[in-house]
């Protein structure tokens, strides 16, 4: 028995990328699965000398391709004799105006010529001497982010082949203005300036200049796609001459990830946060609980997972959510809570008593919900308030974040009426059973839980997203909702009329049409036959082509300045019904990169222009652990332009 | 520096298990992920000693809810105070007439009414005493699978929670007739007989009898679908009395797997085939080259990988195909090697010279092919037959298949026409350019490349499979293919009517009609936009429903029993354009276990009747290491009966 002091976390990283099949542990000695082997001939001596074995180095033989850059595409071509191919990720380093980056920058962008060896050994980073010194946060936020940097430059490797560990160092000289900022907030500034040259004695100088530690952080992103692992000659090789500056077009750039309706891992929502880190999203939109299941750990209501969580185990708990919060931050995405309430509201809460959830199971769902379960909140009871006021507590307590969602979406008129006590207080008010009066059922509702959200917050209002729903409907959102106040995330199409009147009415808008930016469409039905409700599935084509300008303009709104400000961009959204941890990248990558490009660059290309950067950037998913849906045969990468119609 | 041999397999294990986060090391201490942290306070303590850390047992708090049979459903309940909870596992292991079998036996199914706790370390198994010597070779696959069995027992709890070492000793004890066939046959007995009772002393006795080690093999698979870990009590627990017959409807049962538009891990082949052991499917169908790679490594021509291989590390080396061919014997799983042509070749022949291949890469595409890259074999040039005989001879030194498949789709006669050397030879024959005589020039290739396969067969014929295609046209294919000869994959659509031309004419079939069985549809557009080709995705209930005798009957044949020994089943195919490793399992899983109920039981009943148990099979894949897509929320398989429409 070993003492832990003894095993090195070199030796664990070591161990644990071979992914030794344990499987078949019968065979003769060290069973390796394929995978482990090939890793294994690649890996460091240190696992020869670990393991005791004789480890045979990998020699590939020479490569008969090589690529060069023509016209601004990488063609493939045999190598002649005598000469030595060029990689294909060096040529395309080379190659086009923006090279593989992803998302376009919007400035100025620079491009070398030529490539410099930088060795993985080498790699430092640190403030410019003239700025002010970081706070606390922020200095532990620019640790986290270069060290996550070194790593991933080391990962580029990984699979590949082995580092040579020579070349030139790389320095990381930053300016970060905002000393203090260590919270992403609405308004926060993501501008950054990269530039990289080659100094006198030969070190590869990246000075990065950042209004924020989030600016600094894109960034890094932006250098980290300007280096590669040259797999000829198994080198770190990075471009040794650039000028860039960049800000994103939209502010809002986020995911919606659904952990109720079947539940989400933290390791999932890792790999999650990875991708949103490399196409440069800032938003997680956590939809943490639905009627399906309640999943959120509430201190002062253990009940609420004790009856809704799926099983013990399937739970955020305290510590997973600070854990998240945390793994974001560092990866400059910012994580924003729903509640969805009233309805989408069922089991956790069978504890609280009979009148606290209405409807909840209720048979047949068809009259009741959208989909099994139905449930929604009894706005008439008071524990109602007392349970969300808690909520509230707990979650402004672990995120943070700087605006709140309270969902709001598809209450059920049939469910309140067909409960007693609601019934009742529609009377008692004076009330009848019209559509009106239950829209004024769910102002109650909605004013009384804002008002446990703001003392949740302190006391202090802050900006509220909701669903488009009844509350939001044509002609009389203002009566019900306060444009200061709001902000509406469109779940219709693009094409619907609605979004014109908000915007013409002052309000502001996150855009997720499901005609574009639902990735949960085009499966089968999981309730009956066929084809899911809102199939066919959506291409990443289709997605990158989903201009939020573009559907506001369609809809006859004067695209001024104030009303791009109200637009403040756009959210992929992943309702879980038919995923779980073994699909959730599939549903979620490569398409919301495609949709992180429109809202950073906002490109007046089409997808046609940006094919061959997005291929290369899939393939960036999978280096940095996400598993990305394949869009084409790896042939197309290779064969830039013939992959076609 | 430890010396492996004082590491021993069992801390590996562990280690692996914890899957340790080394995304961030530079925490404090031991950095674990928060799936290792709940792995790792399930763990054994042989993990604490190891890291020498105190670890808290974790103690769920009681279930608040329970599962009781009733009307063959597990109705979820609230524990009465008082009562203990049943696990939903439990539950479902005593309810309904096939409980969570899956496929359903065909013959008898006698199952017992209580459950029995047994030890994870008393599982044991032996031949019968009266049975004849297994071979060594099938000795070998006896030990091979009741190992495997032993581990999928264990792996039962795995994720889930610790096993209690508590129970009785489970006693598997085999007859298995024919002792000598260690290779699975187009015609292997796969029936087999099963029946647990309870000895005098109290322990668990599994019987089972089958002609071969297959049918064994389909008994142990059974057996494990018997046994489930108890999450309430922590307890592996088996159906104390059952009897069951079982053998398959149909003999051919498989998944057609292209490693060549993308390259596909023997790691990802290995999960293929859990998934196909645990559904009782018996033949991997690889389709192991095409035009976009070559990646298929032939030792006499190693040009072939060298040139087309995507990568030097995307390749099929010898030693990997051995291990899967073993790795699927040991599960019941024969691998049938396709090597596809005339047509479907291009990258990896460039060396062979000049008119080896034509049209490759040939443009524009849609004039030369069905999909970039274009290529096709020259059937006039010498060269091909040489080339083609060393691949061939490769190929039946490393698979173990009684049938082989030569592809012979999708051939291009505008590329051919488009070749002199081609041109000039059809003249020199007296022959036009017209269809029928192109495929006088393909039945000349069909020809000699037969000639060669049975050369590489050591001069002997075997069975060879064909795609549909120009050859099997209508009014035509007994021109050019011998029923007795060849075997016909069909992929048109199931309403074909040369479906029912060929089974009349008295063709043998494998049904893989595109409409149902093929799982790359309905995703994006992978050249131009919108759309893929065969859109929309398919949904598991209409693979479910998808009955090769169906199929034909509706094309108005008489199901005779010589009709339908020649309906030998279906394969599900994945063509991998969109798909790698990243995605490889969703597209399969749990769809080709729909398709493996319909050919093992072709059941009577709808998928209505079938879902509750496919949502329970979905999870075993999980289990089983699989990452199969979710057909819908777990709260569907937690509430059985109220997710429908």
């Amino acid at each position: 028995m070993f003492k832990v002091s003894l095993l090195t976390s070199a030796h664990l990283e070591v161990l644990l990328s071979l992914r030794i099949d344990t499987s078949e542990p019968s065979v003769d000695g060290l069973n390796l699965a394929h995978g482990a082997q090939r890793n294994f001939r690649k890996a460091e001596d240190l696992v020869c000398t670990f393991f005791n074995i004789t480890c045979v180095p990998q020699t590939n033989p020479s490569p008969v391709w090589t690529w060069s850059c023509q016209s601004d595409r990488c063609e493939k071509q045999l190598v002649v004799e005598g000469e030595t191919a060029q990689a294909l990720d060096a040529c395309k380093l080379l190659c086009g105006e923006y090279r593989v980056l992803w998302p376009k920058p919007t400035g100025l962008v620079q491009l070398g010529t030529s490539i410099a060896i930088i060795s993985q050994h080498a790699i430092t980073a640190e403030l410019s001497r003239s700025g002010r010194e970081l706070s606390p946060k922020v200095a532990e936020l620019f640790r986290g982010a270069t060290k996550l940097f070194r790593d991933n430059v080391v990962d580029l490797g990984k699979g590949v082949g082995p580092i040579r560990s020579v070349g030139r160092s790389l320095l990381i000289e930053a300016t970060i203005t905002d000393t203090e900022t260590a919270s992403f907030k609405s308004n926060t500034d993501e501008s950054y300036r990269l530039e990289i040259s080659e100094t006198t004695n030969g070190r590869i100088n990246s000075s990065i200049v950042a209004a924020t530690f989030f600016g600094f952080r894109h960034a890094l992103e932006t250098l980290l796609q300007l280096t590669i692992y040259n797999d000829v000659t198994q080198e770190l090789q990075i471009l040794d001459k650039a000028l860039i500056t960049d800000s994103p077009v939209f502010p809002h750039r986020g995911i919606l990830l659904d952990t109720a309706r079947n539940f989400i891992s933290v390791e999932s929502i890792k790999r999650t946060l990875n991708g949103m880190a490399a196409s440069k999203l800032n938003t997680f939109h956590w939809h943490i609980t639905d009627s399906h299941s309640f999943p959120f750990e509430v201190e002062s209501y253990p009940q609420l997972t004790q009856y809704g969580a799926y099983t013990p185990s399937k739970v955020f708990t305290p510590a997973d959510i600070r854990t998240v919060v945390e793994y974001a931050r560092v990866r400059g995405v910012r994580v924003v809570p729903e509640f969805d309430a009233p309805a989408h509201v069922g089991e956790g809460w069978q504890w609280a008593g009979p009148n606290v959830t209405v409807c909840v199971k209720a048979e047949p769902w068809t009259s009741y919900c959208v989909e099994p379960p139905c449930g929604q909140l009894n706005p008439t009871n008071g524990t109602v308030y007392e349970i969300l006021g808690e909520i509230y507590k707990e979650m402004f307590k672990l995120f943070d974040s700087d605006i709140f969602h309270m969902g709001g979406d598809e209450v059920n008129f049939n469910c309140w009426n067909s409960t007693e006590e609601i019934v009742t207080w529609l009377s008692n008010k004076g009330l009848g059973r019209q559509e009106e009066d239950f829209l004024e059922l769910w102002d109650e509702f909605q004013t009384k839980a804002l008002n446990k959200v703001e003392e949740a917050n302190g006391g202090a209002s802050l900006p509220i997203v909701l669903w488009t729903s009844g509350l939001t409907g044509k002609g009389h959102v203002e009566k019900y909702l306060d444009k200061e106040r709001y902000i509406i995330q469109i779940w219709t199409t693009g094409s619907d009329e609605l979004i014109g009147e908000l915007v013409n009415k002052g309000y502001r808008i996150i855009v997720s049409n499901y005609d574009a930016l639902y990735f949960d469409c085009g499966f089968g039905a999981w309730v009956g036959e066929g084809n899911n409700w809102c199939s066919p599935y959506i291409g990443w084509q289709k997605v990158y082509m989903n201009s939020p300008y573009d559907i506001v303009t369609n809809l006859g709104v004067n695209l001024t300045s104030d009303v791009r400000a109200q637009i403040l961009g756009s959210e992929a959204t992943l309702w879980t019904e038919q995923v779980d941890d073994s699909s959730v990248d599939g549903r979620l990558w490569p398409r919301s990169s495609a949709m992180a490009e429109r809202l950073w660059s906002n490109p007046a290309e089409s997808w046609r222009e940006a094919e061959y950067r997005m291929l290369h950037h899939r393939e960036r998913l999978v280096q940095r652990g996400v598993q990305p849906e394949s869009l084409e045969p790896l042939w197309c990468l290779q064969n830039h332009g013939y992959c076609y119609l």
